[in-house]
């Protein structure tokens, strides 16, 4: 029931992941809504996706922790019930991403060991792409939390993306060791004693150098780099609309180069690598975007299988 | 002699501030270097240009604690020495940010009753632009630290940009009060209390709505941020290359809009707007661009002219 465009388009998705992915699907929400709407499929692929009821939805603007509270027949804490019953392997959601979390968090609980979950997004680079992440899960960072996240980072990597030995990265305002904060100069010499590739510290733009596969950060600062992020590409989009305006040269050119622009704005966009997954929690979480249309649903789906198959869960727990 | 066209533009830009500004400048350097250079002018302005002593350089990548210990007769150092010893009203380089930021603290002090320094950034809003502090002079910034920002912001904004009633935010990663880390939180219940034209909190991509005219962070946050930025638009113009390789009619698009491209750079780099001040510091100390051309030194130095003529340092020391 979540995102902006459900049911139709979650529905969508999972009518492809079953198509595509060999998986099998619970839909959950209000079973009036879902029966109607499987009316517009002729081959309803019943025996692979069925439907479980919820009652209540929580909406796009709601308080996370006033959504959990009192939403107790919500999708989202249905759905997230199924996992922790061991009735379904994965949750997945294009629904409010605060109450997903917060849901995911006091549903499934932590994993053992781990002490805040990270929230992951996945960056584009000039070569490829990068996990970053917390990206706003956990405000307020110990360095030991931050090691959590290299270390969780790690798994995300080798284990969804298939990156041979993940280059791990600190995200800090200068290169050398001693750059940074208190937080971020004690978690460099952790994360150094780790059994991990780290490569040490990583700057904001090189992010996009691709130096590292796995950035590391508090989630307060993620999940400022993420938003500031998007506010320059969307300052350039305006600026040069006002270019366009200025001459019919620029108008063309503008012209010529807006589905490129499209494109980019969709790469940066890293709900489109199929969601972003809650490390550190005790079962498979996949928030996808709010504007997610089908093939979106379908690769957050497909990312959520991959954390099942691969054990991540288990890998997570087994860090330290 | 600091920055990557020194002495040469640094020169041209005292030689443009003298045209136009009514201002006197001492050029500080090694004074073999300075009078070779001075050659090129037919009509050097001997009078409102003097030339003082100073035998060492520090180099755009050396170390700002260690120039400041074995460098004593830096141009940086005997530059803001005048300003102590009230032989300058102001300092003006475009040299190493950080051995500037550092021998201007060291050199000039604090301002009275102020604990960090900050320094600025000017960044473009799809209206105007906006002052964004600290850019990374103060990182594991307390609660009270940022309420100064907030308060030297005010005084920038007001009295060196001429804004009425600048309206002052918080950067945070949601709007509501209670919002953010501790450190947020509590600020925000400090910078409410204040005189100023609080608008609360800022999310990163509204910084380019324009939604404040002030906006205040922890240095960490603030240079992590500014990096990021750098970094997303480069990454824009090297999917754009990329794209334009890939079809012709893409290629006469990114020649079009190549200029405007170039002008948007330029807006998002702040020492365009003539430097980012050091504020907090007992004495008005810029930091202009590396990069900077004669124009944009000319920029800063008139910046350092409207600080000195508007009291922005009595101003800062009377705020609480």
């Amino acid at each position: 029931m979540g995102g902006d465009f459900a049911p139709k388009e979650v529905i969508d998705g999972a009518y492809l992941a079953v198509k595509e992915l060999d998986v099998k699907i619970i839909l959950v929400g209000p079973l009036n809504i879902l029966e109607n709407e499987i009316k517009r499929f002729k081959d309803w692929p019943a025996n692979s996706i069925v439907l479980h009821e919820a009652t209540e939805v929580v909406t796009m603007g709601e308080s996370p922790s006033n959504s959990f509270r009192k939403k107790k027949n919500s999708s989202i804490r249905v759905g997230l019930n199924l996992v922790k019953e061991k009735k379904a392997d994965a949750f997945v959601s294009a629904g409010n991403t605060g109450a997903v979390m917060t849901a995911s968090l006091l549903v499934l609980g932590k994993v053992k060991n781990i002490d805040r979950p990270a929230i992951t997004a996945i960056l584009p680079t000039k070569q490829s792409r990068a996990v970053v992440l917390d990206m706003g899960s956990t405000v307020d960072c110990k360095a030991s939390h931050l090691a959590e996240f290299a270390q969780m980072g790690n798994i995300f990597s080798k284990h969804i993306l298939q990156i041979d030995h993940p280059k791990v990265g600190l995200l800090n305002i200068g290169e050398e060791e001693e750059k940074g904060n208190s937080v971020t100069q004690e978690a460099y010499s952790i994360i150094k004693g780790l059994d991990l590739n780290f490569v040490g510290n990583i700057e904001g733009k090189d992010i996009f150098e691709g130096k590292a596969d796995v950035v590391v950060c508090d989630g307060f600062v993620g999940n400022s780099l993420l938003k500031f992020g998007e506010g320059v590409v969307d300052l350039i989009s305006t600026f040069f609309k006002s270019e366009a305006k200025k001459s019919l040269l620029s108008l063309v050119g503008l012209c010529v180069l807006s589905p490129a622009f499209k494109r980019f704005r969709k790469r940066f966009d890293y709900a489109e690598y199929g969601g972003a997954p809650l490390l550190g929690v005790n079962g498979v979480s996949v928030v996808a975007h709010g504007k997610s249309h089908a093939v979106a649903i379908k690769n957050a789906i497909y990312q959520a299988k991959l954390a099942v198959e691969n054990k991540v869960i288990e890998r997570i727990e087994g860090v330290r």
